[in-house]
């Protein structure tokens, strides 16, 4: 007879991200779908946005010459070589002070949740994000089993004096997650203001604001807001997290946590336990990048530009399209419109489901909470298509939307 | 003023390996010691053992021509091509039944080790470990916080009648995690027999057996034993674990885990929330060396002959030099030789002390224990260093030896 072992408890609350099941379908070259499928819905750097060409160039130099370093285990930190350039890059870009000796390479900035998430949350312990959520830090938090505390974003980002409310009536979270530029997946941009007054409300009552910034660089309105770690001192309670993955490749897996001295340790033992250490090739790759300033700036400007274009086109689309039907947030920069249904009755999950049929792909805002929240609420990525698809992508939402009310109308016979 | 945040207790138990610490130390170009150090202390392929011309060549294929899926975001899973070929060595050369749909890419296998500690272990749980034990998989599952349970190793692997005892008297472990070809650090085999027993166990009590296997192919002397998966059904509580840091380069951080069917989901969930998928680049770099089957093996039966010079030159250099002063134990594949001190008196630390200030590190037993437990013993390895040098090393563990028993007469004037 077999007995069949336990999992432990906290895989009741860990759950696959659905949006990740439907980014999958809908980037598959084998759809089976009678119409191919035009994505509105992954929070994906398309592919001819990646440097392939320098990288391969890149390769070639780190491979055909001793390549030593580049195969070998590598500090948990990470490269050396990297790491004086990420620091060299945030105090000369961000005005973060002295990163040296307190940024730890990781597996993409999503690997740094996992982290922070391991040497900070007892379970029970309060986790407040901003509201909706990035999906893949929800993941990462409930692995390690706190209540997870959301805390609404406007069009200036996460409510800064809400929250103030919470912790003076004795909410006291061990962390607050927000992504302060071009929110995923709000594409809210939070105001200098609030930054300042985030970092005050974690200095006074003792949590740890962690700073998302996969998107920080993709820019095209607005103007630049300093980073909260920026206005912070280095034993300050704030956690900066980069990524590679949307300025360079994702399937690099690099990204990086700028993190207080004192959180430095706890990290990178986490880090050694969990993987030893990030890519020692992928690592070489980003630095032989970075080491051309000029022509990784170059690089950063095209795909500012790429995305100014898509953005416009997915916004003028909408404007066009669907004027009284969505409300939608323009953002200043990254990959997402936040988007309100503003037809009575018609809710996003239902709309989502019609809107695969006529061929495109968007995701309902209820993905980005905990347990619902969101239900009139989408989400639509312009990363992927170019303007013309985009355009068709919004005219196939339309009939979409057509269809619900003809639905609708049959329903009320 | 500033609250500081807490940390989570979980840090109590986490703990730097010092062993990782000290390889960093000695494969350190700029070593600022009076003596070049001869490391015999770290666990490392050697840089001259990496394909890197074929791993160049592999790249500029993948990167010149449309890099795209290389680049981009790829499944949890792993990538399709790379599970296909894993799937297809392990039927064909070590008998695993219908690997595929139960396979997962990880980032070397030391992330499958967090993430089956992630899934199986909440608190107070009893993890059952080989002893002694590989430091990576003492830290990952401490990170889960269960009671870390020994059971000893000889000859012919772990006493699994010890463990049988243990399992009758009441233990109900949710793991047992071993290393069945030329464990590290013990440098053992597991016997067929206890192979076969230890999965009867594991049925019978319902724990999971975690077969770590990253040396399997480096057998320089012997016979193969089949893997414990092998004689399991894919439904029986077996995960295998496997990598290509051994026989491929550890840069890459690619490995796998075949696991029972029942397990897979919880797994691809844990590495999805952890960090999304692992690089595809990388997969796709191993995907290209295995699709040539016969340059492969011939790159790995390099491998063996490698370690084989080198385990001879250590081994031989040792029963010359130090005959009464150390026993060791003749490893049949793998980077390990386990060793015992014969001289009373002589401590594993104290050696391993004075043979730095000698120019040789080794590294003490009790790295390789929860607390304390192989004070007269030490592992050496011979990955690094090559015959001559590893002669040299054993001269220099001679010397360190004379210097511990003038201490020692000294200290009895």
């Amino acid at each position: 007879m077999t007995a069949r072992p336990q999992l432990a408890t906290r895989n009741a609350v860990m759950r696959s991200s659905t949006l990740r099941d439907l980014v999958s379908v809908t980037t598959s070259p084998a759809t089976t779908a009678p119409v191919a499928v035009l994505s509105l819905a992954g929070g994906l750097p398309p592919v001819e946005a990646f440097p392939a060409v320098t990288l391969g160039a890149a390769a070639d130099r780190i491979l055909s010459q001793g390549a030593g370093p580049a195969l070998q285990y590598c500090p948990t930190e990470g490269d050396g070589q990297l790491l004086e350039l990420i620091a060299a890059d945030l105090t000369g870009r961000l005005g973060i002070p002295s990163p040296a000796g307190r940024t730890l390479v990781t597996a993409g900035a999503q690997q740094a949740l996992d982290l922070v998430g391991k040497v900070l949350l007892d379970p029970g312990d309060v986790a407040v994000v901003e509201y909706p959520a990035y999906v893949g830090a929800l993941r990462a938090f409930a692995a390690y089993q706190p209540d997870i505390v959301g805390v609404p974003v406007d069009d200036a980002g996460i409510d800064t004096e809400r929250l103030a409310e919470l912790l003076a009536a004795g909410l006291r979270p061990k962390l607050c997650y927000v992504v302060p530029n071009f929110s995923n997946p709000s594409g809210a941009t939070m105001s200098a203001a609030r930054r300042v007054r985030l970092a005050e409300l974690a200095r006074r009552y003792g949590f740890v604001v962690v700073e998302d910034d996969p998107y920080g660089q993709l820019r095209f309105a607005g103007h630049d807001v300093a980073p909260i770690v920026a206005g912070a001192d280095p034993v300050d309670p704030v956690v900066y997290l980069g990524s590679f993955s949307k300025v360079v490749a994702p399937g690099l897996r690099v990204g990086y946590a700028v993190v207080p001295g004192w959180l430095m340790r706890p990290l990178v033992v986490a880090k050694q336990a969990t993987d030893l250490n990030s890519s020692a090739l992928a690592q070489r790759l980003v630095a032989e990048l970075l080491a051309d300033p000029d022509g990784f700036a170059a690089h950063v400007a095209g795909l500012v530009e790429l995305y100014r274009l898509r953005a416009r086109a997915l916004l003028s689309a909408l404007d066009r399209v669907l004027p009284r039907r969505m409300a939608t947030r323009a953002p200043e920069g990254g990959m997402f419109a936040w988007a309100s249904l503003l037809v009575p009755g018609v809710d996003a999950t239902a709309l989502s489901r019609v809107a695969m049929g006529r061929g495109v792909a968007i995701v309902p805002g209820d993905e980005f909470a905990v347990d619902g929240g969101f239900p009139t609420q989408v989400r639509l990525s312009f990363s992927i298509l170019d303007p013309p698809r985009l355009v068709q992508a919004v005219e196939r939402l339309g009939a979409a939307f057509d269809d619900l009310s003809t639905l609708d109308n049959l329903g009320g016979c």
